[in-house]
C-alpha cells in the first residue's frame, strides 16, 4: 500500500474502503493504471475487511482470490470497497469492487471474490 | 432447472432471481442440499441475467465461474440472486448470491462471480 | 456421485480419478452433458484427493472452487483427474481437469482450481 | 515486468516461463516477496502464453484470473510457468504455477487459472 500511496478512507466492521491517486509510475504502456495495482488494492481491502472481524490479536492471510477486470483503469483516483460476506472461525470470505473516479464520476473497473484465513500471530 | 424444480421469481434488466424448494432428492448424506444444486442455480441465474442484457437474438455461454460455499444449505426454500456487473459486447460479468430461507429468514449460503460470453445463435 | 453413476478409477496419495458414463438424464437441451454434472465430478474428485492427504480420521469441506468450461461435454465417458497442489494443516489446494472420452480419444473439457478445508469429524 | 526486473526464460507455442530475482523492494513486512509481485508475474506469463497462440497480429487482454497463494515466497529466484489449456477463437484459458528457487531447489508457491481474450489491435 505504501508503494501505491494508498490510504484507508473508510473503516467499519467488515467494511473497508482504500483509495489511491493516479501516478504515472503505476501505468502500463497504454496509460491505464496497471491491473496489478488494482488487484493489489482489492486484495489489501479484502485483507483489512477480514482483519476487522478476526478474533482479537489474530492476523489474516490471503488464501486465494479471483478478480474480473471489467474496464481499463482510467481516472484521477481509484477506490476499492471490500465487504465481508461471511466471517467464520477459520475462514472469512470477502467481496470487493474497484472504481475509477474521473471528473467526479465513479465507474466499476474490477471485482474480486476472496478467501482469507485467520492465523494466530505466534504461528 | 427442471431437475431442481426451479422457477424465476424476478426478471429485470441484468437482474434475475431463481428459487426452488427443498427436496430430499437434492440432499447429500448430512441432509443439506448438495453444493452441486446450489452451484447450478447460481450458474443458471448468472446465465439468465447475462441473457437479459445480451444483444437481441443472441445466446449466452458460461466461460467460467468461481463459487464460495459459505454455509450448509439448510432451509425450506433457496433463492439465487444474480446481478450483471458489466455487460460488454462479447463478455458479461455477473455476481450472484444464494440464500437459504428458513422460518421466513434468509441466510447467505454461497456467492458466485461468473464470466459469460455472448454467442451468435447460428454458431 | 450416486446420481451420476460415477466411480473412482484411480486412488493415490493426493491423486484421484473419477469416471462416469454418458446418460441422457445428464444432458441439457443441446445433447451435451450438463456443466453442473461436470462441475460436480470435478468438485468430488478434488474433495477425495484432499481427503487422501488429510489427517487420519478428519473430514474435508469445499471452501470454494473456480471452473473453466472449455468445450462442450460430448462423449461416451467422462473422467475427472484431481491432483493435490498443496496439503496444509488446515487448507488443501487441488487442481483438476475433466476429459470427455469419445472413440477412445480424450479431450480436455473443463479445468478446476479448488480450496478444501480439513475439518474434525466431531464438528 | 520491467518493475520486477523479469525476463522470459522459455517461449514455446502456448508455453511461457518468466523468471525474476529476489529484490528487497519487492518484499512485504515479513521479508517475503509480495503476493502482488507473484500474481503479476503469473498474470504476465498467462498473457504471453495466450499471445503465443493468438491469431497473427492480434493482442490479448486478461478477462479474469484466480490465484491460490500456497506458500510464502522465499527464495533467490522466482519462476512462473504458464501453459495454455485451451485456445479458442475468442477466449484462451491458461494455467500457471509459480515456484520459488532456493539453494537450487524449487518449491510451488502459487497457482493460477486465467481467462484471456483475443482482441483486434485496432480496437
Amino acid at each position: 500500500m505504501t508503494t501505491l500511496g494508498a490510504e484507508m478512507t473508510m473503516v467499519g466492521h467488515g467494511e473497508i474502503d482504500i483509495q489511491f491517486a493516479y501516478r504515472t509510475s503505476l501505468t502500463q504502456q497504454h496509460g491505464f493504471v496497471h491491473a496489478g495495482a488494482i488487484t493489489s488494492i482489492l486484495d489489501s481491502a479484502c485483507g483489512y475487511a477480514a482483519l476487522s472481524v478476526a478474533p482479537e490479536g489474530w492476523d489474516v492471510l490471503s488464501v486465494e482470490f479471483k478478480v474480473n477486470l471489467l474496464s481499463p483503469a482510467v481516472g484521477e483516483k481509484f477506490v476499492a470497497r471490500a465487504r465481508v460476506k461471511r466471517a467464520g472461525r477459520t475462514i472469512t470470505v470477502c467481496g470487493a469492487d474497484a472504481f475509477a473516479i474521473k471528473d467526479g464520476e465513479e465507474k466499476l473497473i474490477a471485482s474480486m471474490l476472496a478467501t482469507i484465513m485467520n492465523v494466530k500471530p505466534t504461528q
